[in-house]
């Protein structure tokens, strides 16, 4: 396996794609990472915005969004439409070929509604099997893949699904053919700690470190399903991942800023 | 030549994507069709419902909608969005692998913004250059490409396009690989004429029998161009040329429906 080629997957969230000015600055980062490269982005406010302005009302359940048909048609037309597409043709104008897709094109990523238990989330996926050959070929071709967070299910349902599972089960399903490093873009600089009352980010952090800064209460929230998935994709044959802000994307992939997780 | 294998591209638009169950007993059709196929969809109403929905008022020049930057966002959500994914996963459910795409994804389509002349159409492109090695590729894979009527420039812009135009384009480039019937579906059964007071469908119509029939004034409004164009694609190299409603494709396809153009 030591001859495989490195694929970076980067996740980047709503920190980006909220702002024009920091996607095209995103972009041009990604444009210039050499290699196999594929771009998962989730959706930001503009789905929440637009719901708004047709006055389609949003449904939270303890704080999670409830897809109720029309809410996914206004995820399918941000994220896979205007979102995805635009990203895709800024792509080309940095000499980056790009192919945007959603799951259900070429049966990329195909997913299942999530079973009611206490929560119905509508239409909801979770992920079940992704296309690698597909992957696989576009990678072969220079293409970068930018994958919008709708799935399908087979039987002509699209269903709204998180964006850093996407990433995950893609690099997980990856990882066999490449040294997948998985890069998860979000808000902050990486996993953060208070060092003498000031906060820095954690460089590194394995399994051990983090069971023991989760027990001292450093490490809390939302951050720990964020690492515990990352421990999980690692355990999965994912080679590298990183946490930090994706506008430092070539400083994360360099080692120079972001939290690298390792075993 | 002779050993080409027979390739459809079919263009449908507003009579079928306005209407679910119309879309429905469409694509009941289209997966039915033997060996390989396109699909190129317009946008029909939906589009502009969404902008009455948003206020964003539509204008009108001589007839002809003008897009600008917020009526290009609201085409890419709807037709690069909402219709083609919904269609795709459609397809999915009919056992049909689709890939759905705009000019942009592998650069599938480049355009260039149409030169201001009389009249300024804002963010709209004519098409320059079809990618015949992308949609070679998927064609030998099975996969129907689905292509929603919105290309690039390579320069990062987006353009709202033709989706007749994209279909004969398409039809043009792959008919030195592909023996190609190009098949226009619309709101008529066909070119129609009158005869003994009752309307019905031409069958076959050659390049003579147009002009002595556009002499007369029994073919006249939008139905020249339509044809002109049919004529011109023939020229082109495309094998056959059939002019109908989409709900009889498969009628069309074996002949028994619709107007073939020959030359």
């Amino acid at each position: 396996m030591a001859n495989r080629n490195v694929l970076r997957v980067i996740k980047i969230g709503g920190n980006i794609i909220d702002h024009p000015d920091k996607t095209a600055f995103f972009l041009e980062q990604f444009a210039a990472i050499p290699g196999a490269k594929i771009l998962v982005h989730g959706g930001g406010v503009l789905a929440t915005q637009l719901a708004e302005q047709l006055n389609i009302p949003q449904t939270l359940i303890d704080g999670r969004r409830i897809t109720d048909a029309e809410t996914l048609r206004i995820a399918v037309m941000v994220y896979a439409g205007w979102v995805n597409k635009s990203m895709v043709a800024q792509l080309y104008a940095l000499d980056c070929p790009a192919i945007g897709l959603c799951g259900a094109d070429g049966d990329a990523i195909r997913a299942e509604k999530r079973p009611v238990r206490d929560i119905d989330y509508g239409l909801v996926g979770d992920v079940k099997k992704i296309n690698v050959e597909l992957f696989d070929a576009w990678l072969a071709k220079g293409l970068a893949p930018v994958v919008a967070p709708i799935t399908h299910d087979g039987n002509g349902q699209l269903l709204n699904t998180n964006a850093d599972t996407i990433a995950q089960e893609i690099a997980k399903s990856l990882s066999k053919a490449f040294k997948v490093e998985l890069i998860f873009g979000f808000d902050k600089a990486g996993v953060l700690m208070q060092e003498d009352g000031v906060e820095k980010v954690i460089p590194q952090l394995n399994k051990k470190q983090f069971l023991a800064l989760k027990a001292e209460n450093v490490i809390h929230g939302g951050m720990i399903p964020k690492l515990e998935n990352a421990f999980s994709a690692l355990e999965s044959g994912v080679n590298k991942i990183i946490i930090g802000n994706a506008v430092s994307i070539n400083e994360m992939i360099r080692g120079e800023a972001g939290t690298s997780i390792e075993w």
